[in-house]
C-alpha cells in the first residue's frame, strides 16, 4: 500500500501519521538541541521509515540512532552515512557489523570486553564504539563505578580498528518516573554520572562524549548540560504512555492506528473493534482504577483524529479483536461500520506492527498532509 | 528467507518450527476429532503459513477457519475452498467478502443484525452464516438466552442470499481456568448451550451445527458430546501459556524463537539476548511470585531445543532487548555468541511477528525435519 492514500478507503486497521504534528515535533526536538549545544542524534527505531527520515534530513540531521544491524544497513542504503547502533554488540553479527563499517561512520556499543574482542578482530575500517552505562535502568551497560569492565574493554579494543568515542545511556527508567521533576532527577543524575566518567577518561582519549537518550527526559529538560549527544526517538510521534508521563501534550500525538467499528454491546457498555494486539502490540497501561489500559479511543472525522470525549479506552486484545470500552456519550452512539482513531498505548511498537514494506494485505500506513 | 534453512547461520532472532512434533500435533487432533464424529475445521490463524497449511491437508483436513478477510484470501489462493471468517463482519469489508463468496465456500459470523443487513444487500452468493454466541468470555457475541437478538438476525438474513449454517462460540474463558476440571466444565456448559440453541432453531433450519472451538478444552476434552465441529488452532504449535494451563506437555510445543546472547550481567543474575517485543509480543505470564514472565528460556544445540534446565525466563521486553534472569546452573554458563531459545507465551502473536512473506532481512522462519 503506498504512504498517502484515500482516507475514505480504510477498510481495516491503518497507522495514520500526522505529517505537520511529526514535524513539527522534529523541529521543536532539533531546535532544542541546537540552542542547547548538543548533537542530536535522534532514533530512528520508532518509525523506521526513509519517508519520515527525509523529515529529519529537511530539519538538518544528519546523524542517527537505530536498535539493530538491518536497521542500520536499511538507511545506510538510503544514504545516511553516520549511524549508531544503540545495542550492544551481538557477536554473531560481527561480519555484517565489519562490512557495514567499510561503508559508513559507524558506531557501535560495547558493555563487555568479549564484544570487543569478537568484532575488533573482524574489523578491517575504522569503527567507533561507546560504552554502555547502566545508570539506574538495568536493562544493559556497566555500572558507572565499575572502572575494571571500562577498562578491559578499552584494552581490547586498542589492539583492532576500534575508536572509543565516550560514554553512552538510555536512561530508561524515566518511563517509571511519577511526575516531571522525578524525570528531570534522573536526567540530571545522568548528566553527571556521564560527566565523571568523560573527565576521567579525557585525559587518555581527547574528544569523548556523553550521550543520553530517552524521550520523557529530551522532551520535558529546559537543557542538557554535560551532555553532548541525544537520541531520543518516539518523541516523532509521541503515544499514550508519554501522554501520562507528561512528556508531551494531546496535540503533539503525531500517529494513530484508525480501526473500524465491527460490533456493539450496549449491555455492557463495550464494542468490538477490527485492530488487535497484531496492529497495537500488547503494551498496556494501568488506569487509576486498577483496570488495564490497551489505547485511547478518540473521534476519527474529516481524515483526522480529534480530541477524547471522555473515558473511552480499548480493555482487552486478542489476535485481530479489541474490546473497548464506551465511557462517553459519543462512544455510545457509534455503530458497525463508523472508524475510531486508537491512541496506541506505544507508537514504536505499533509503527513495527505497520512497517511499510513489510505490510500484508489488510495493513496500510499513510499521512495526514 | 526460505522456510528450511542452515540453523548454524542464526544471527538474529528466528521462528523455528520442529515439523515433526507439530505434524504430531495435528494428526492427534484430525484422529480425535474423526474418533469423536466432529468436523475439524482448524483455525490457521496460528501459522498463517501455506506450508504448514499442507501438513493438515494431509491429515485429510479441508475446512478451515481464519479471523480476517485478507487472511481467507491468501489461503483461498493456495486452494483452500471452504473458509469461516471466525471474527464478526466487519462492514467496510462487505465488498471483498462478496468477491470472495463467489470464488469458495464461505461462512462468515454475525453478531448483530446490521452485519447481516450491510452484507445481505451485497451479495451475489450463496454465503453461509454462523451466529455468534457469547458463551462467558464476554468478547463478542450474543447472550445465549436473547432470542430476540438472534431472531432479528434471521429475518434479516432470509432477505439475502445469506444461509444460516448454525451458533458458533469461542469459549476463551478457558484460558482463565485454574485446573483441567474448570476447562471441561466450560466445554461441558459451551456444548449444553449450543445443543439447547440448535434444538431451539433446528425445526426451522434443518442441519444447523455447532461449532466450538480454543486449544486448552478441544486438547483436553476426551469427547465433545453435543459439538458439531471443532476449531482448535494454538495447538498446532502451543506455548508456554498452554503449558501452564496444562493443555500441552513440553515434548508437545512445536516452536521456538531462537536468540543470540549478547551480554551476560553475573552481578545481577541477568543476561541480555537480541529478541525483543518485535519478535515475542509484549504476552506475558504471571510468575509464582508475582512477576511477569515473557518466555521460557531452554538450551538450544544441535538445532534443537530441549527441556528447561531451570527457573530461566525473560523478565521484561524492550524493542530489541530481552531481560532474561538466569535460575539455572547453565543458563550461569552462557556467554555472548550463545543460541538459546525462547518457549514463546502466545505462539499465535510470536508466529504473526514472523510471518515468512512479511519479514524484514533480520527474521527467519525455519523448521526442524
Amino acid at each position: 500500500m503506498p504512504f498517502t492514500m484515500d482516507i475514505s478507503q480504510f477498510k481495516s486497521p491503518a497507522f495514520l501519521i500526522n505529517e505537520l504534528i511529526c514535524r513539527q515535533n522534529i523541529r521543536y526536538m532539533a531546535e532544542k538541541a541546537k540552542i542547547s549545544g548538543v548533537v542530536f542524534r535522534p532514533h530512528f527505531k520508532t518509525h523506521q521509515s526513509v519517508e519520515v527520515g527525509n523529515w529529519y534530513r529537511q530539519e538538518g540531521v544528519s546523524a542517527i540512532t537505530v536498535s539493530s544491524v538491518s536497521m542500520a544497513r536499511y538507511f545506510a542504503d538510503d544514504g545516511w552515512d553516520d549511524i549508531t547502533i544503540a545495542f550492544p554488540v551481538n557477536s554473531r553479527e560481527v561480519d555484517d557489523i565489519s562490512e557495514l563499517a567499510g561503508k559508513i561512520r559507524l558506531n557501535v556499543l560495547f558493555d563487555m570486553a568479549e564484544q570487543a574482542e569478537n568484532l575488533g578482530k573482524k574489523l578491517t575500517h575504522e569503527t567507533g564504539f561507546f560504552i554502555k552505562i547502566d545508570v539506574g535502568y538495568h536493562r544493559s551497560g556497566i555500572e558507572p563505578s565499575d572502572s575494571e569492565s571500562i577498562d578491559r574493554i578499552l584494552r581490547t579494543a586498542e589492539k583492532s580498528k576500534l575508536v572509543f568515542r565516550g560514554f553512552l545511556t538510555h536512561p530508561g527508567h524515566t518511563y517509571q518516573a511519577g511526575n516531571k521533576q522525578e524525570i528531570l532527577a534522573i536526567l540530571s543524575e545522568t548528566s553527571q554520572l556521564l560527566t565523571e566518567l568523560k573527565h576521567r577518561y579525557q585525559g587518555r582519549y581527547p574528544g569523548i562524549i556523553s550521550s543520553t537518550g530517552d524521550t520523557p527526559s529530551c522532551s520535558l529538560a529546559e537543557n542538557f548540560n554535560g551532555i553532548d549527544e541525544i537520541r531520543p526517538g518516539n518523541f516523532v510521534f509521541y503515544d499514550l504512555m508519554q501522554l501520562r508521563l507528561g512528556s508531551c501534550s494531546f496535540t503533539e500525538i503525531g500517529a494513530a492506528v484508525i480501526c473500524p467499528i465491527v460490533s456493539v454491546y450496549p449491555g455492557r457498555n463495550e464494542a468490538l473493534i477490527y485492530g488487535g494486539a497484531v496492529h497495537l502490540s500488547k503494551e498496556s497501561l494501568q488506569n487509576p482504577d486498577g483496570s488495564r489500559n490497551y489505547g485511547l479511543i478518540v473521534p476519527f472525522t474529516d481524515g483526522r483524529w480529534h480530541s477524547p470525549e471522555g473515558n473511552d479506552y480499548l480493555v482487552s486484545l486478542s489476535q485481530e479483536h479489541g474490546i473497548f470500552r464506551t465511557g462517553s456519550t459519543w462512544a455510545k452512539t457509534l455503530k458497525p461500520g463508523d472508524l475510531i482513531a486508537v491512541i496506541p498505548v506505544h507508537s514504536c511498537l505499533a509503527g513495527d506492527l505497520f512497517r511499510i514494506a513489510d505490510c500484508g494485505p489488510d495493513s496500510y500506513r499513510v499521512r495526514i498532509v
